[in-house]
């Protein structure tokens, strides 16, 4: 390979302009030293004489005052590498940064672990109890793909890094090859970072590339020991294969998108609907259409949804064209449109999402079938990244529910309900819990809390696991490994699980929760 | 295929007597009846109007009730057919009704579901806060496959039926086809356990067969959400490889066996040598050396561990010749350690292995290696399932240690400790916890207890994830999927996340652990 193949670059989407600098594709001994390194590292800090680091939380709100201190010129060159507009990027970074400070508190406090006691009867018969105590500790190295959609809460240092970091794993992170400069900027916060609180700087690696051989070499190598991804099914579903066909399987948690059906039942429509349209509308339009929650398929249910439909497809076609994050996400956008177009039985009733002005830029899109069509045609029922959604119009409330069996899983499933709906509802909630990660009732999918209660993962293929959560504090569940130590001395157990506690953690002792210390 | 070959029969280990009757080999017909009567009564009983429950606890009751009903034909039918003494087989079977029994709890209880909620804050901005509510919830119809050496408590009323059931999924057993009798009768009583109860018949199936093509289309039926599975590598693997392939890949979670390193450090020996010689005799010739928790690597470190081995190989000597599960097993068996005893630097100090009197017998054996052979022979890091075990001497500390690097992932790893292994002993564990699910000190891991902090799991080949245990109440977890509701209304919750909490259940709200109802 010359240098210049080498090397690779970040477009801006709005104007097509290269932006420098050149960015080196990493090597497959890049790729070993970096894994390798995490390796060395989590060793050394899983070491008895390893300095306390109670649970790495100095490191995770280092993180965050360092990308705080990165200032304007991280939005900067995340505006420019995707066209993001500027608030949104702010509101991005403050997402970012709160994610890695409830980390740090996750981390800090070490409850999570799940620590459980059962404490030892010598006098038991037949045989005698002996002392079990489990916990959750960390895998090892943890590769992390970040996204293009999200540069900041699902890139490098995002939600997945953030998780694992916590959970004590080391991560080897791949930058989105959309937005290599942002994602530089990251490590360079990180590696001060760990610089500065004296962390081996295989802590935390940022490697950078476009070629599948890179996501490849990072999945196969021996040291990895889990994995998380956002991004396509295609390239998703690639890993995981790459994953579970390696000498010793490893974990793929792998986030990617789905159609997030939405149900307007006729009460609703009969209530507000005005109102919907205009918040469905901004709904699949936020972030360009390019988030994975965005609502693709829009169930409305006759006979009087006309009028709703129509009015979705005014407040979609008022919106101006959008810029994409990059120029072969629009081009793929547009294919899959174009493909959804031709379909007998679709009608286009916004838009019809040729390219607009701008170099990554397209219109808006809205379609509309019936569900028999829909049913029958499997092109309508894969996501089409991008600011477009199909109306699927159903006959009946049971034609709807009929519909939700033949869904493929998503993270969310979305039901608008009126007054008029109570019985249908039910119906429809009972339904479509199966085929989500998360039911919202009368709001909008789009907008993902960042808190305990929150799922974001579903049936696939929305993710290669619904038993997971790859937003929120449940997320950290994915990196580790369960533990069990019988009848171990006091001193040979991790502090998490000894006598006296010197943690503070909530722990499990014989049934009962608690933070007292045993005896 | 002729009627002839769809018939198969079990054989009595100790004898090599047919027995009566022959089973039916099942048919393609036949999983698929079982899995879509199963996803239908799935389907059936998540119903808005189903009867309640209460976590299927009266279910399990009720099957540990059946068993104990089933009497002594069921002791005589699994003796003949595996060889197990009586005395274990009615221990075992108290395990088995103990295990249903403790997983009706955890379902009366109901708070294993883990529900998280987060209430609202329509004051927070920049954006008003949802409220989030999340839980576990059964992923659907799951396939277990019972193995052979515990016909009672890993078979198809046992352990991972037990936790599938408890978390509401309906089942679809494979029995092991060396224990066809003892699989049926227990089918019989859950069949009268579920129609006593009014269930559903699909909601527990067993299918009999020997051909791996059975197992295949269990696994990749389009209805089966999770399988469990406990024995061997090679089949346990292939398992996991079709799952993986699936067109929706479902997660296997396959037990399949491990080496249990057990060592040995110079201060146990100092202290207590003759003890540790006699009990881990016991614990290697335990069940016929069929654990799968068997210490089958005993690294001693000398100078002075010569007699510790000699005394040890009198003892394993001292033993009467142990008959197998089934001849298969035993043909294996006697080819592995045949294997073993070929290599160059292996001295058999105890038996030969050879095949004794009785149709599937064997003398159990014990060899001898230095660590530098083991280290460099990939034959002796595997499991030889059945009653030997291979002694790695170690010239130091430092040698044991490194040795752990070279092991594979085990269920159980154990360390001997006496007063003058201080420092080792910290050492050893703190390697050892890297590689295995469950560290035992001055223990032996035959002996699997089922409580709330067991862990029988462990890195890979122990275990295809290691996140997760097939022995004890964290078992359940494994047929769980996460969901969350958002801005749900009370009504169209599940009753787990009702604001009245009707069932009682532990939940953490707002960050807290209560069992009060909201509001």
């Amino acid at each position: 390979m010359s240098d210049e193949q080498q090397t690779f670059y970040a477009f801006n989407p709005a104007t097509g302009e290269r932006l420098e600098p050149g960015f080196r594709e990493a090597s497959d001994v890049e790729v070993d030293a970096a894994l390798t390194a995490a390796a060395e590292a989590f060793r050394e800090l899983s070491a008895d004489d390893a300095p306390p680091r109670r649970g790495h939380a100095l490191l995770l709100d280092e993180l965050a005052a360092r990308i705080m201190d990165l200032g304007d010129a991280l939005l900067e060159r995340a505006e420019s590498e995707t066209a993001l507009p500027r608030p949104r990027l702010v509101g991005e970074r403050a997402r970012t940064v709160n994610q890695l400070r409830m980390f740090a508190n996750i981390a800090r406090d070490g409850s999570w672990v799940d620590a459980v006691i059962d404490t030892a009867d010598p006098a038991r018969t037949p045989a005698p109890k002996p002392d079990l105590r489990r916990m959750l500790r960390p895998r090892g190295p943890v590769v992390v793909f970040g996204a293009s959609n999200f540069p900041f809460a699902f890139g490098v240092l995002g939600g997945d890094t953030a998780s694992a970091l916590a959970a004590g794993c080391p991560v080897v992170a791949k930058g989105h090859p959309s937005h290599p400069g942002t994602s530089e900027m990251f490590a360079r916060a990180a590696r001060a970072a760990l610089a500065s609180l004296g962390y081996p700087a295989g802590w935390f690696t940022l490697l950078q590339g476009r070629s599948p051989e890179l996501g490849a070499g990072l999945v196969t190598h021996p040291a990895t020991t889990a994995v998380g991804f956002t991004g396509s099914l295609r390239a998703g579903r690639a890993l995981f294969d790459l994953a579970a066909a390696r000498p010793e399987p490893i974990p793929v948690y792998a986030e990617m998108g789905s159609t997030n059906p939405l149900f307007v039942l006729p009460g609703a429509i009969a209530e507000r609907a005005e109102k919907i349209a205009a918040d469905l509308a901004a709904s699949v339009l936020l972030g360009g259409g390019q988030f994975c929650t965005k609502p693709g398929l829009i169930f409305t249910v006759g006979p009087d949804d006309q009028r709703f439909v129509q009015q979705l497809a005014q407040k979609i076609l008022s919106q101006p064209a959008v810029t994409m994050l990059n120029q072969p996400l629009r081009d793929n956008f547009s294919r899959q449109i174009g493909a959804v177009a031709n379909v007998s039985g679709v009608t286009a009733v916004a838009g019809a999402g040729g390219q607009s002005s701008g170099f990554a830029a397209t219109a808006p899109a809205l379609f509309e079938t019936d569900s028999d069509t829909w049913r029958e045609e499997q092109k309508l029922h894969e996501e089409a990244f991008g600011p477009a959604s199909l109306v699927v119009r159903c006959a009946s409330v049971d034609d709807a529910i009929d519909c939700i069996d033949s869904l493929d899983g998503s993270l969310t499933g979305t039901v608008h309900i009126g007054a008029a709906d109570a019985d249908a509802s039910k119906q429809v909630v009972r339904r479509l819990e199966t085929r989500v990660g998360r039911v919202v009732v009368n709001g909008y999918p789009t907008g993902v809390e960042v808190n305990d209660a929150i799922v974001h993962g579903g049936p696939y293929p929305a993710t290669t696991d619904g038993g997971f959560t790859s937003v929120g504090s449940a997320a950290i569940r994915r990196w580790a490994r369960l533990i069990a130590y019988q009848d171990t001395p006091d001193d040979l157990l991790p502090p998490a699980l000894r006598n006296a506690n010197p943690l503070g953690i909530e722990r499990t002792i014989n049934g009962k929760r608690t933070r007292d210390p045993i005896g």
